[in-house]
């Protein structure tokens, strides 16, 4: 290979929210492929809100980005060398290369996409990760019956968009929050939710009140803080709670204070904690039913796309601040 | 009848902690019973840490008690007059009487217990709503493995002490959280607890950490408040937490500020509320387990009694403190 890499490496851990000076990019050769392994040429980046926690020095689910590594993601692009049976030049696959141009994997971490179906990069979104959290989540957790409320947050995200979707097709109402008018707007006028709540109007709990007028049978929570103690004196009796994300928090220098568990007693709330890849040997299954809906036209989907490897933090810090719209991706080739 | 009633009624709403100002004792001619009801005698009184709730006037799983009405408890007792085919004078029977001598009951809301296989008092306590509440709690929600942690708080107290028995005859490692040194010995020494943690010591965290050299996969809550919090940042993934009672908020004016939510989603915890009355249709079953443990002698159980209904206040006062030993009884005749 004569072409070289661009990465994009963690420089500093924030203090609170992250800003450019945290990452530091540099040129770097292409790596070569060994026995087993393949270089895939990245055509997308996923960017998603759990990087910011990968980027704190704190025991989480997985390890932290150490100072100086590639920070992570997942990736759609091109096999341009293999040394691997399974896959073969030209294939398009999804891997987790992380912030960079080129990334050599190991096959069996690297998975074939079929780009006939649906454009490559969907596979990081309404038919990637977020689809999948979103599948599980509502169905395996929140297990809705038609009829009854489903609410969730960061309604306009990659993932709270196809749980509201996934709720209207199931039968249930679906109320979402999120932030300013032009997200609501866009949630209900072309996701097609009921409701959408606008959290900047200063006026969550009552909002809620009128979007929900049979209070809420299941909640979907990506954003926490004050967010989440709002919904705790919203929930019916025998509830469920999503706990996908706390991105509220996830800036923030000290824990939300959270006023409101003695909801979960007296409503007998069920509340848990979500990751998706708990769920990684059933992902068949979503995969089919997500693209069933979308084929059919039952599932909208929007795409924010910032261009080129360098605009990858500014990517980040935009959706740490809820600034992106539907499911933020940036486009490497 | 020519006999007496005597009732507790509550005489005003506690702000903060209950006092015996909030009651008022009263002599009332006992009631008759109409077609379809029975009059009960009562001999045991149980009190119970939810009955705190009932004196606050705010929704709950159940309507307050309204200022001037007797106090609400379960009690057992032996009919003494029947207008229902289904009772018979001198039977023993669970009902929900309140804090008096005498009540009047609907028929199908009154059991027949069976005192040849345990003390009637039993009926309020190990075979009765506790001992349910543990059982449902532990085995519905916690679902523990053996070789599992199981942890419960108020481990001396009516719930408490069969959860953390359960637990070990289920092949768990059974610790306990109970204030006072006291406390902590019955725990293991009587009970069989594997450890406890005296939350008095004011070393909660690094005694659990001690106490738990694996962590905690199952959390059994009776307090709240800062027990809960610190349980939060001590639970493994994939763990459980039964939301069993909050007896720390009950009389606090403001409700507890919990800071470690984020350990739902991180270690991907399930938290669940619980009232026992949503198993009631399943009593049998925990009886019938219960009272196996007990006729075997794997389960101890201790009483501590009040004597005469004009102690109850003093005894629900006591209980709320953390000042009762087991079970709390007040006995009637």
């Amino acid at each position: 290979m004569t072409a070289m890499n661009r990465q994009v490496l963690l420089a500093s851990r924030p203090q609170g929210p992250v800003t450019e000076d945290n990452f530091r990019i540099v040129d770097a050769p292409v790596g070569e492929p060994g026995a087993g392994e393949v270089l895939v040429k990245n055509e997308w980046l996923s960017l998603d809100p759990y990087m910011r926690g990968r980027m704190n020095d704190v025991k989480s689910y997985v390890p932290p980005v150490q100072i100086g590594e590639v920070m992570v993601g997942q990736t759609v692009g091109e096999v341009v060398a293999s040394r691997d049976p399974r896959f073969a030049v030209g294939d398009k696959v999804l891997a987790s290369s992380g912030w960079q141009l080129y990334g050599v994997a190991r096959a069996d971490e690297v998975y074939r996409i079929d780009a006939t179906r649906a454009p490559a990069s969907y596979y990081l979104g309404v038919l990637g990760m977020p689809g999948m959290t979103a599948w599980f989540g509502l169905f395996d957790i929140g297990a809705p019956k038609p009829g009854e409320t489903v609410v969730v947050s960061a309604a306009s995200g990659a993932v709270g968009s196809v749980v509201g979707q996934l709720a209207k097709i199931h039968g249930c109402r679906a109320v979402g929050i999120a932030g300013g008018k032009a997200k609501c707007d866009y949630v209900v006028q072309e996701q097609g939710f009921d409701a959408c709540v606008d959290h900047k109007r200063g006026a969550l709990h009552s909002d809620l009140r009128a979007a929900c007028p049979d209070g809420v049978d299941v909640h979907f929570e990506n954003v926490g803080g004050v967010v989440l103690d709002t919904m705790l004196g919203m929930m019916n009796r025998f509830s469920r709670i999503i706990i996908c994300g706390l991105i509220a928090e996830y800036e923030a220098t000290a824990p939300y204070a959270y006023t409101r568990l003695r909801s979960v007693l007296v409503n007998r709330i069920r509340m848990q904690g979500m990751i998706v890849f708990d769920w990684k040997d059933r992902y068949g299954e979503a995969l089919q039913g997500l693209a069933a809906h979308l084929a059919a036209g039952r599932l909208k989907y929007r795409e924010s796309v910032m261009v080129g490897i360098d605009n990858a933090p500014k990517g980040l810090i935009g959706l740490l601040r809820g600034e992106n719209f539907g499911k933020q991706l940036v486009k490497l080739a």
